[in-house]
């Protein structure tokens, strides 16, 4: 359930930049199908790819889990 | 430097429950050599790890990674 939550906050900011799955993978140099498989809730992510995602999205690790 | 910053947050965090790392690890039925790897900084843990640890902390995700 916390990967699906994550997911979703994710996907949320992430269309805020108004990037693309494919062109915000590319930013913060991740795969994409990775990348999207993280916004899809499907992995155990790990805190240096958390971190990579938060940075990509301008945001603190503490903004990246609100409400969360 | 983020696993570094997340294991010094938990240990904080840990400490004001005034459990030991080993009472802490066997609370939230984690390995106690890995929990103590992870207060160290050595670890790329997992959202279910951290959030697993926040659990135990009684504490949201946000606030684990508070000032992180």
């Amino acid at each position: 359930m916390i990967k699906v939550k994550f997911g979703h906050r994710v996907q949320e900011l992430r269309r805020k930049t108004g990037l693309s799955q494919e062109k915000f993978a590319l930013l913060i140099n991740m795969d994409r199908t990775y990348f999207a498989s993280v916004e899809s809730g499907k992995r155990n992510i790990s805190i240096e790819n958390i971190y990579k995602i938060a940075n990509g999205l301008n945001v603190t690790m503490e903004e990246l889990f609100r409400d969360i």
